[in-house]
């Protein structure tokens, strides 16, 4: 089944805003098995509006919009959408009062403009939006369909996944879906493809796989189609065990949980306190893992040593490594490594020391070569040497998710 | 002048990819006073994209095309535009030796599929794309103008500011146009507006200002048409200064500068090394500060000491300051500088102490409560409490951004 977005927005015409909903909502209703066939933004004017839903309904069952709702702009998105329906406008109780509860709760007056937001299209079917004041409207026409949605990601996220797509899989008999993710870090998506060929060839055809990648780290999505939910939940695992033990060592995490957060579970189970040393990174590795709450708990700290001398003070490196080996070396990284988990008194470290670039490379050492390592309480001990392809920006984040992911093996007993 | 874009790839209609290059277009041609009417994605399929640019050429001057070019792909897109304007693919020998020039520099054979890519459409203008091997292809109808790019965004924009946009500035005789930018940290959007107002409304209509906001920061540029270029240059440096002297204290930079360039190129003028000592802000500041290219010449580094242990152990914060005040406080940010400044043998030093949340709130320190501070070798300090309304991601954000700033501000002379 055919599926156009439309986004209404001048903003987004001037480039003031990148639209980042359609591609969210591409990705909902493509797991939906439905096809997005055309995006398309255009202005805020009722001519502009009319011309493109006009054409989209000729050319697809479902039109979706988003934009050009909300108290101060509604008017003309709904007014246009209600005169090209043929309906009226009038005040809806339901709206009305979702409109005082959200004032009250956030202190302000209703006021006539507030009010107009109640005004609705008589004879559309309006979703409540329990996230702001503008609600969904929902038109048919000749057994096809379109949402009017605000364009506010939040609202319309919300929207969407509390009610416009169960109620497009219950309009258009969409069989029941499910998915299920394996998220990886450390294995490339063609390395990864290589090592399930035989399995995704057997998947049956109401199962899908997707590769979702992102620098240094891929997500497989598996996604199943079917009436029985439960019976369709048991397969589901059955297939994520069967491509997890094809690739056991590079799996962080299932479903929705990032590196970080896959770090700091480890750390929480062995309650193992962390702390870094990076060079190269510039503090990127301790920037992750405190973007997730709570990350106080096991991780005490880390230090960016960017000149030689703080490497010495701050982590004991001792000088003459640092003029023999350099600073960026096993031996190097070594002590940071030793001097990391004594400063914290830490369980468990990480440490980082490369070349990003532009410039400091060498002949033996060029841009992109980056010394990886980790190290626990009890003596062990794993360093890497890496070389990365990239500009001074990619290098800075692969090192800093192969230094999370080479910690996340450690605990996963990978390292050996 | 009507624009239409288009934008070409089954990625994005699956949600994949998130379309960037529309919005860095539409801000570019709408700088050059060309307006975009309509966005379009279309799938990677002959008669998507024929319908489109068929559509796009009836209703606007001028159609730019992204995507569906380059070694793997660029059969479909660019034998579909041949055939619709009637010409045939002939090898172009420029796009043949920049592709071999390119996979030399990559160490990669020429073989059958790049060689494709010099296949071009006889009588179609060729704009050589100097970061990739798929050019800019211009073709013209009825005095309508396509050009077709690669939607890799580098290549993208590399081709657009170097070639495209002057081409379209010759081709439509569109006035030159020239802009300046004033960026700015902790002031807001509606405060500028309030400092400036009588100055916009005094702007000649040939001088446009645009407020260009993001998390912390305010970019205002300002943009002149005029046929008498160092006229115009003149004109807009005098009204740059007239608007820099309202809002001095908040101007980091002008035009392509970022707020961490501005504070290492104050260092650098100084010739003063700089250390961090950062908290609730994880390691933010120092990567940012890293991410510019030779920043390890002025920033010796950076302690994020995320435990009361690592706060006393490597900066030296006195126990009972931590016992009796708390680590999110004036008097431990002191500290905190104080062993920056002592641990790195900086000439200035930052420090950041606060509640990111979700958790950790009190009654007289909530959530989003940020202790800031800069010091100098010389016994200079300046501790500031914020107080940030937002979640835990753009508390560390804010703080970041404040930190940066208050170090520019200090070497600015504006902490007095």
């Amino acid at each position: 089944m055919d599926v156009i977005l439309i986004t209404i927005g001048d903003e987004i015409l001037i480039g003031r805003t990148v639209d980042t909903n359609s591609a969210w909502m591409a990705a909902e209703l493509n797991v939906l098995g439905l096809t997005v066939r055309e995006i398309l933004s255009v202005a805020d004017e009722g001519p502009a509006i009319v011309e493109a839903v006009e054409r989209s309904l000729d050319r697809a069952e479902l039109v979706l919009l988003t934009g050009g709702l909300g108290p101060t702009r509604d008017d003309i998105t709904k007014k246009t959408l209600a005169d090209f329906f043929g309906m009226a406008l009038v005040e809806h109780q339901g709206v009305l009062q979702e409109v005082e509860r959200l004032l009250k709760k956030w202190g302000r007056p209703l006021n006539l403009l507030n009010r107009s937001v109640a005004l609705m299209p008589e004879g559309a079917d309006i979703l409540l939006n329990r996230r702001g004041t503008a609600p969904a409207m929902w038109f048919e026409r000749n057994n096809r369909v379109l949402v009017s949605m605000p364009g506010v990601p939040h609202e319309m996220r919300h929207l969407m996944t509390e009610q416009v797509l169960p109620a497009l899989q219950k309009r258009f008999e969409l069989p029941p879906i499910q998915h299920r993710h394996l998220l990886t870090a450390g294995i490339g998506e063609s390395q990864i493809a290589e090592k399930v060929a035989d399995l995704e060839e057997a998947l049956p055809p109401h199962i899908k796989l997707a590769y979702l990648p992102s620098l240094g780290q891929v997500k497989l999505r598996l996604t199943g189609k079917g009436a029985d939910a439960q019976a369709l939940g048991t397969e589901l695992q059955g297939w994520l065990d069967q491509f997890r033990a094809r690739i056991a060592d590079y799996v962080h995490g299932l479903d929705n949980s990032s590196l970080e957060e896959g770090v700091l579970e480890r750390l929480a189970a062995r309650r193992w306190q962390l702390g870094i040393a990076e060079s190269c990174t510039g503090g990127k590795i301790g920037a992750r893992l405190t973007r997730v709450p709570g990350s106080s708990a096991w991780f005490r700290g880390g230090v960016t040593a960017y000149s030689y001398e703080a490497k010495s003070s701050l982590l004991g490196v001792n000088p003459e490594t640092l003029a023999h080996y350099g600073a960026v070396s096993e031996q190097t990284v070594q002590e940071m490594l030793t001097g990391a988990l004594r400063v914290f008194d830490a369980d468990i470290a990480a440490a980082v020391s490369g070349i990003a670039g532009p410039d400091g490379g060498t002949e033996d050492k060029p841009v992109g070569t980056v010394y990886i390592g980790v190290a626990t309480r009890d003596g062990f001990s794993h360093v890497k040497r890496v070389q990365f392809p990239g500009d001074r920006a990619a290098n800075m984040e692969w090192s800093t998710v192969a230094a999370l992911n080479m910690l996340r093996r450690l605990m996963d007993g990978a390292l050996g």
